[in-house]
Order: C-alpha cells, then sequence, then structure tokens
C-alpha cells in the first residue's frame, strides 16, 4: 500500500496551511485518476468567519467537510445530483457565534444546514435538565441542549490521505475533543473515505472516552436531505423490525410514514422511531428515493453500532427548510434522561472507544435504486414488521 | 446614472478583500470631489478581534460603519463635530464575545458603544420570558436577551458604491441575516448613504421575511450622543402629539425632560416615550442640540416607518457612559409580549418586507439650529401636545 | 536605566504584530546575557483558534503567557522542570468558544488547563445567583457563573519590555477590560517580570475602578501544579495562623491536608482555607515542594494585598487532570454573596486601584527547599497554628 498524507491543521503541533490544493499534477498517484482533487479553504466575513472548508472531489462525487463544525457534512453531489438541503441558514456557521443555550436550549438551531452533522458526544436530543457531578462530587441539575456539542466544536487535527491501492483512495480524517475539566472528555477520530470515480463514501468514526471514569455517549447521524431526492412522492425504504410514531401527531399519519408530502405550508414536524432488521452479518441499510424511483441515496451500517433510527419528516414550505433527516443512532434523539432509563446510552470504560462505520451509496438509475429496494426488503423478508399505530412508552415516554 | 460598485465581502460567493482604500487617486469620478475616500480594516487584538471597519469620508463628514455588528455606526465625525459617545466598553466588539443570555440577559451591554445600533429584528427591548414555537411546533417560553440579535450578527455581504450623479453619492450597503431553523428568518438589506461634501447621510433599511409564514418584526434605531453635542442644558427639540415617562422615577423631571443634566453622580436612567406629529407628507424630525444652540443633530423620517419614540436619557459620570439615546422605532423599547398586547409589534407576511429610511443632518451653526427648531416647532403647530405627568398604561404597563 | 519597549497588540492604536521574534541577535542588550528570547505565534485550528502566545525564555526558565486568556501564564519550565499539569483540555482555548453558563454556571471549566489563571474581576468562586443593579438603577437577580470573566478576556494592550539594568529584566505587560455599559468597569493591568538567567518571575497586577461609582472586586490567582512537581508525597508548606476544611469532605482528611496522593481513582476535590501567617515587613511565602524534598516552587506576596489561601487538592487519575491549586486571593472561591457577608470582597473607589505582586521561585536542590521550608516555618513560630478540624462558618457558611 502506498499511501501519502497531508496534515492540514494540527493545534498541538503548531501546523496550519491557509489553503491546501490537491490534484493529479501535484505528483500523487491515485490509481491513475486524472480528474480528482482536495482543497481546502477558510470562509471569510459574516458568521462563517474562521470556518474551514474541505472539498473532497473523486472525479464523480463531490463533498465539502466542515472540520470547524465537527467534522459534518455540508453538501456535496453525484453525477450531476445535488446532496443536502437548503437551510434558512444559507452558509456554515462558526461555532464561536452560535449560542447553544439561546431560546431555551435551541440554539444549536442558528447553525444547522449540514446535509451530516453529528448529535453527541455526550448527550443529543431535546432539550432539558439533567442531573451531573459537579467539581465537588456532587450532584446538580443542569441544563441540556438540543443535539449536544459535538457539531459545534472545531477540530484540532485534519489530515488528508491519498491511498494508491486498489481504485484509489480519497480520506480526510479530524480529531475533535469533546472535553472539559470535571466534564465528559471524549474524543471523536472521524474519517470520511471515498474511492476514486465512485458513487460512494463512507464515515468511519471512533470515539474515545478519554477520562479515567465510565462516560457515557450518546451519537446520531442527523442525515439530512431536501430537493431534488426528496419531493411529493419521495420514498423511505427501510427493513422494519419495530416501529412506533414518537407522538399523536406523528401518529396521525402512520399510514403514510414512508411516503414524503411536498412542500406544505403549515406542516410540523413528524418523527417515526424505528429498529432495522439486519442480515447475517448484522449489516442494515436504509434508502431514500425519490418519487420516479430512478434516483436515491442509501446508507448501510451495523445495527449493533447504530441500533436505533430516527426518520424526521419536516416537509414545511423550501423557505423554512424542506427537509428529512434519516438519522441511525445509539438512541432516539429524546432527552437524556429518558434514554438513559430505556438503556439506550451507551456506557464507555476508562479509555474504551465506540465504533461506527457507514458506507453511502447515490444510486443514479432506476435499476439502481430497484436493486437496493430489493436487497432492503429482503432484509425483512423473515420478519413481521411490528408497526404500531400510536408511541411506544419504550420510545417516546408516556 | 453611473455606478460604481465593490464587493467587499461576499460569503456565498467566496469574495473578502482584506483591505480597501478608495479616493480619487483610484480613478471612480464623484463629481469632481477631489477630497473623499472610502476605507476597510479589520481591527485584531482584544474584544475587536476580526470586526471589520469601513470608514467613509466625504470630504466633511465621517463615519465608522461595523459590518460585523449588523451595520451599526460606531462614531462619525462632521466639521470637527464629534459624533457618538465614550461607552465603558472603549472599541468594537466582536460578537464572538458577546453572551446576550449573560447577566440575566443584559449580556447585550458587553458589546454596546456606537453612535447607532439597530435592536431588533425579532425582538427589541427588555429582557424577559416571551412564547415561541419550538421545532415540534409545540408552544415553549424563552428567553429574550436585551434588545435582541442584529447588532450582535455579522453581515454576510458589504458593497461599496460610488454613483457620480449631480453631488455625488457614496454608499456602504451590508446585508445580514437574522436567521435559525425554526425561528425567525429575517434579513435586513441596509444602506448608508451620503453625498460628497455635506452634512448629512441616510440610512435606508429594508428587513425582508425570508421564512414562509408571518414574522413579528420588532425595530429601533437606537442613536446615542455624548458629548460634545450633550451637555448641562442641550435639548431634545420634538413635535409632541403624545408623551408619558416611562415610570415614576422618569415621571419625577417631567417638567425638564428636553432639557440635559452635565454629567451626575448617581443618576440613574430616565426614559420618555413619544408619539410625534408629522408633516402632511408623513415626515417627523427631531433635533438634539447643545446649550447654545449652535450645533445639533437632525433625523428626519416617516412617521409611519417609525410611529413611535424613545428617549433615553442617562445622564451618569463620564466614566460610566454620559449618552442620551433617540430612538425612533416600531414599538417602545418594553418586553415584546407587552408590546405585542398594544398592537406594536409589525407582522410581516411571507415575503414581505419593511422599509426604513432616516436623514440625518448636522447642523453646525445657530442659523442652522434655529431653523430646524423652527420646522419642528411648525409640525407641532395645529396639536395640542398631550404632555402626560405619569406613565401610560398604554406605553408603559402598569 | 535603559529600556526598549515593544507594542505586540493595541487595538486603540490599529497596532497587531503577526509575529514576534527577539532575542540577542536583534540588538537589545540585556545585560549581556546570550541565549534569552521573547517570540509572539497566534494559534490556529480547533478550540486554539486566534489565540495568542507569548513566549518568554530567559536563559533558565520558559513561560507561555496567553495575552487572549487574561494574561494567563500557560506552562513553563525552570532547567528541566515542566511547571503546570495536564488538563483534559489540552490546547489554550478562544473565549470566543467558551459560554460560561453552560453546565449550570460551569462553563468555565471548558477552557481551564492553565499553570496560571485569574479568577476575578467582579467575581470568582461557586457559580449561583447574586442581585445586581440593572440598567433601570433596580436590583435584579443575576446568575454568577464560575470564576467570572477575567480569564476569558483577552488582552486589548500587550507590550514587551527589555531593560539593561543589573541583571536585566524581560517584561510583558497586557491590559485587560472587564467592562460593560451598567456593570462592572475594571481593568487589569498585569505584567509579567523576569531577571536574566534567574529561576524566578514575578506577576506584577494592578486592577483600576475605572467606573464613577465603587466598584466590587474579587481576585484570586488560580496557580496550578501536575506531575512532575505534584507526586504521591508531595507536601504543601505554609505559615498557617488559622486553617479549616472547606467542608465534610475535606474534614475526613484534615490530618494530611498538606501531604497530597498519588493519583487516585475516584477521588473527589478537597479544599482548605487557610489565613497565613507573615513577616514584619507583611510578606507571606507558601511552598509546594515533591517527596524527595529536592525540587519545589514557592510564591511569596503580601498578606495585605491577597489576605486568603485556598488550597485545592484534585488528585484525581491523571486522564482527568491531577492537580493542585495553591490559590491566594481577597477571598475565598465562594459564591460572591457568602464572601460579601464575611467582608471579603474589595471595594475599590472610583478611580482607585488595587495592587498585586506575587514572587515566584523555583527551587531545584534538596537545599533550595530546605532553606525555603525553613523561612515559611519561621513566620510561624511565634503563633500557634489553629487548625480547625470541621468547616468553619465564616470561612465555609454552614
Amino acid at each position: 500500500m502506498t499511501e501519502k498524507q497531508w496534515v492540514l491543521t494540527d493545534v498541538a503541533g503548531g501546523i496550519w496551511l491557509d489553503d491546501f490544493d490537491l490534484d493529479p499534477q501535484d505528483g500523487p498517484s491515485l490509481a491513475g485518476a486524472t480528474n480528482w482533487s482536495v482543497q481546502k479553504r477558510t470562509l471569510q466575513g459574516g458568521v462563517s468567519a474562521g470556518v474551514d472548508v474541505v472539498e473532497v472531489d473523486n472525479g464523480r462525487l463531490t463533498m465539502s467537510i466542515l472540520p470547524t463544525r465537527g467534522m459534518g457534512l455540508w453538501k456535496g453531489a453525484c453525477d450531476g445530483l445535488a446532496l443536502g438541503w437548503n437551510s434558512p441558514v444559507p452558509q456554515p456557521v462558526n461555532p464561536a457565534f452560535v449560542n447553544q443555550s439561546d431560546r431555551s436550549g435551541l440554539g444549536w438551531l442558528s447553525g444547522f444546514n449540514e446535509l451530516l452533522c453529528r448529535c453527541g458526544l455526550s448527550s443529543n436530543g431535546a432539550p432539558g435538565t439533567d442531573v451531573i457531578k459537579n467539581n465537588e462530587g456532587n450532584a446538580t441539575e443542569t441544563e441540556l441542549t438540543l443535539h449536544g456539542k459535538i457539531a459545534n466544536t472545531p477540530a484540532h487535527h485534519v489530515a488528508v490521505s491519498i491511498c494508491d491501492t486498489d481504485a484509489g483512495t480519497i480520506s480526510v480524517t479530524g480529531v475533535v475533543d469533546e472535553t472539559m475539566m470535571f466534564g465528559p472528555s471524549l474524543q471523536l477520530v472521524s474519517t470520511f473515505s471515498t474511492t476514486a470515480g465512485s458513487n460512494s463514501f463512507s464515515i468511519i468514526d471512533e470515539v474515545r472516552n478519554l477520562q479515567g471514569t465510565p462516560a457515557e455517549l450518546e451519537l446520531l447521524y442527523h442525515t439530512n436531505f431536501g430537493k431534488p431526492l426528496l419531493e411529493e412522492g419521495a420514498k423511505l425504504v427501510a427493513p422494519i423490525l419495530e416501529m412506533a410514531p414518537r407522538d399523536t401527531h406523528a401518529a396521525a399519519d402512520i399510514d403514510s410514514y414512508d411516503v414524503y408530502l411536498g412542500p406544505t405550508a403549515g406542516y410540523a414536524e413528524q418523527c417515526y422511531f424505528f429498529e432495522l432488521a439486519a442480515d447475517e452479518a448484522g449489516q442494515t441499510r436504509v434508502l431514500l428515493r425519490n418519487r420516479a424511483g430512478d434516483c436515491g441515496l442509501s446508507m448501510r451500517y451495523a445495527k449493533s453500532q447504530l441500533p436505533w433510527l430516527t426518520q424526521w419528516k419536516c416537509t414545511q414550505l423550501e423557505a423554512d427548510g424542506y427537509v428529512t433527516g434519516i438519522e441511525p443512532g445509539t438512541d432516539f434523539p429524546n432527552l437524556k434522561t429518558f434514554e438513559r432509563e430505556q438503556g439506550r446510552v451507551v456506557v464507555l470504560p476508562p479509555g474504551g472507544s465506540y465504533q461506527v462505520r457507514i458506507d453511502f451509496e447515490i444510486h443514479g438509475t432506476a435499476e439502481a435504486v430497484a436493486t437496493t429496494e430489493h436487497e432492503i426488503r429482503a432484509l425483512q423478508e423473515h420478519f413481521v414488521p411490528q408497526v404500531h399505530r400510536t408511541a411506544l412508552p419504550k420510545y417516546s415516554g408516556s
């Protein structure tokens, strides 16, 4: 294996590249591919001031990675299909301008516009009161803010790797510390990886518990799509073991949970909670496809790593953010206190780590979509899906 | 019309000028004027790190504009008369260093030092509890912070225009988004404009509702003056239709509401709420003049745009910020819940916009001041001003 | 006296040096010393983006000063002995990324990793509710956050001085404003000073009350040590007049208050509050030494300036931050309301100032440590130390 690496950022080592531009003319071989590139720039102006963007182009698929926002994926495209959505917040936001406590703990929403952002690491989900240990070792109430801190924490180490083996791989790795004295001390090592000329990419994450005591982990991949993939009649295809609406509002439309509306005035979000079936190797897969069924995006991952899936339907008007979230996670995005009661909070031992890999594939033809749908349906063929028509106490509380 | 434009900042377009320096030697004609300039620099160090300052000099009047602080006006001068005031916070503050939730919602005051800053857009006035819709569409309590977010939101687009028509005009336009997912989505397009060699400038603002549902707007122009314009015996000249003190503390000095004290130890702010008279075209005007009446500054604007005026007397010691605010607004700076009850909150339809224009003129001679005073008195001559000696329930609550 | 000065940062004057590197080759004489330097760089990436570090090397002792974090001392070394500790937050944090309100007012801990950081200026100690005057002059409740703002406030003026007198002195001075409209208006002028080739340095601080009314001041020097100085059997040597444990948890180990454990799983912090004895000139001194007694660090200062000392024992596992704080202050780090009741809050008149000088010496031999211990014991020889076995109401409340 021939691998070359470039460190773009390393705070501890005093490394920082103002700009970075790598392409075949720069020398490294990527298995003979001739039209790929990796570029880095820092945004200037507005609330985007100081936000780093690493743009990967594998020749067919592009992706904009945001080290400054916890290694989230801002937006991408594959074979001309735009991936992402149009948030009311159009540009990436430097966490320095985000007050997560704002608006009763909903301040996170002032920086939310990514195709993929992580919710976690110490907590995710709804804002509310939890009980933590303070510096004196005593229990004290604290306010958790929506979706935790990781998406608003900049990476302190960023590196690009080019591997010449097989078809050639481009990787971008970032290290993000969610640490504080007397608080959670978790480290995310995140790698985005894609093969030259492919219609797929992978997220390979490791979360490490750096502290000397066990640490709780909640990790959810808030993966978001708007037009053109999302449209009236677009569908979610998932191998259901068990599913329930989050609340009565979602229950009202349980029969059409898997079909999307077009942009709809007055629409309020509806969420559905899933446990998916997996194959013998433990892999599960979920697909979002357009109405015609000639384009789609699938995510494949180990159910053991991400045992729960949340579908967030938010088909409000385009001006307000027409979007759906397909959100595999270690938990559902309820207040952490409830998830803890239900046994859906991971506990990492001192020095322990948690691995997640998600393989994303973009399907650009009716045949590719059909094949994927077929595969997902096959995952379910030995099970009778339990679709609950009302909220489940174990998923949503009472 | 010959207009030339330079874009200094455009986040979406990836445009950013580290420095900008435009003057007659650079080429564009400004109707033959020979001693004007527009310069931009970015402050470095302290809490000012990263604050952009655009300095306009029309040959007679200078103004420092702060794109990073919502297009506020930091300070200016005309014919040697300094405009602005000396806050305990001496330099412009990057919003990244302002926690508006701090000090029970008064954190805004840690960045407050402008000649003119906007209070708004979604709310302004006193901090306190309001009820909003959260992401699930449910009513939830939220804490509003003093004077809202716009003065602590950086512009994502900044442009300078030079127009050669007539006497020649210099304009600086900034676009500031106060947007979030599931929250207010308002956009300010603000233009500062001045004519070559003149003693006047204009603020021409448009606020657009970008969301797909109606949006509330509160917009107040917190325009602030210290020495030398403000001094013992300085006067506010306003065409009163109706006026009342905010509270008993202001009521105690109702007879001298229009006359200012010098710097006074132990002085606590006094506010007076006004509805002004307007001329047949709907224009009203207000003047702050010094004791001798040989210098002053007037603001002229449409009453329909800014129907209410707040006078903020804050003649405390100079070390603490000796200042008065002349504050035309769509509302009084009370807690938004009260202003809503009183019908003083603007509601913009989806895609709707709100226009404001304020023309500022600096009067440097006794004759100019007298002429302005005369004009203001004329606005009132067909009305008997209703001056209430105690707070009005409709203005201040009970 | 020959003194040369270089201004690195001055916001008001528009001065900013991207880099600064001064050494004997650059010209200024430092009493003939040949291996000293002063360097400044700005960190980039992660939450350290924009943090200035001034590194002083006197030829024997090095120190990294953080103007961006209120002129704190990040870490240093003397004769190869590392000074500082390993926090879970490894690199200096830009205050723009610190939300002090976070985690029930404990957000300060997300930026805490210094050898020396100041707690203050308007308040320090535990978070909680205080009553302040708001802009209307009325009493209002406010939430104080842990340890106040000064460590998260960047200096707006930074200068380096080289003085050729005697052995030659290197000084770094920073000016930090903790000011807001209608709020505290305190200014710290802090000077770090060291003599060429010496094993010592001094902190010489002045806090000025800039406002026109009396101002409260709480100032505590949170001076922190980990390995190698701190280890199992390391000792605090202090000339006790009176001492008490903070609470029952500290009382449980009162007999070994002065001896440290090694890294201990499950250890929760223990604090002890001291009044120290002083010599005839009013100077007191405290020493932290290792087990073998062949290295140590002492702090000498005027008891009149810093009448109270807090010992913070935090010998938890190294991963969690194995550390002790030796914290001379104007107060104990309790909630300000309690300290005010006990008369331990300084009140500065308008224009008044408060001086503090602490002389630090690093002792690298058994003989030097023994001499220092002897001196400290001598301070106490005319007193019977009052060591309380339980918390004192006047120190800890009830």
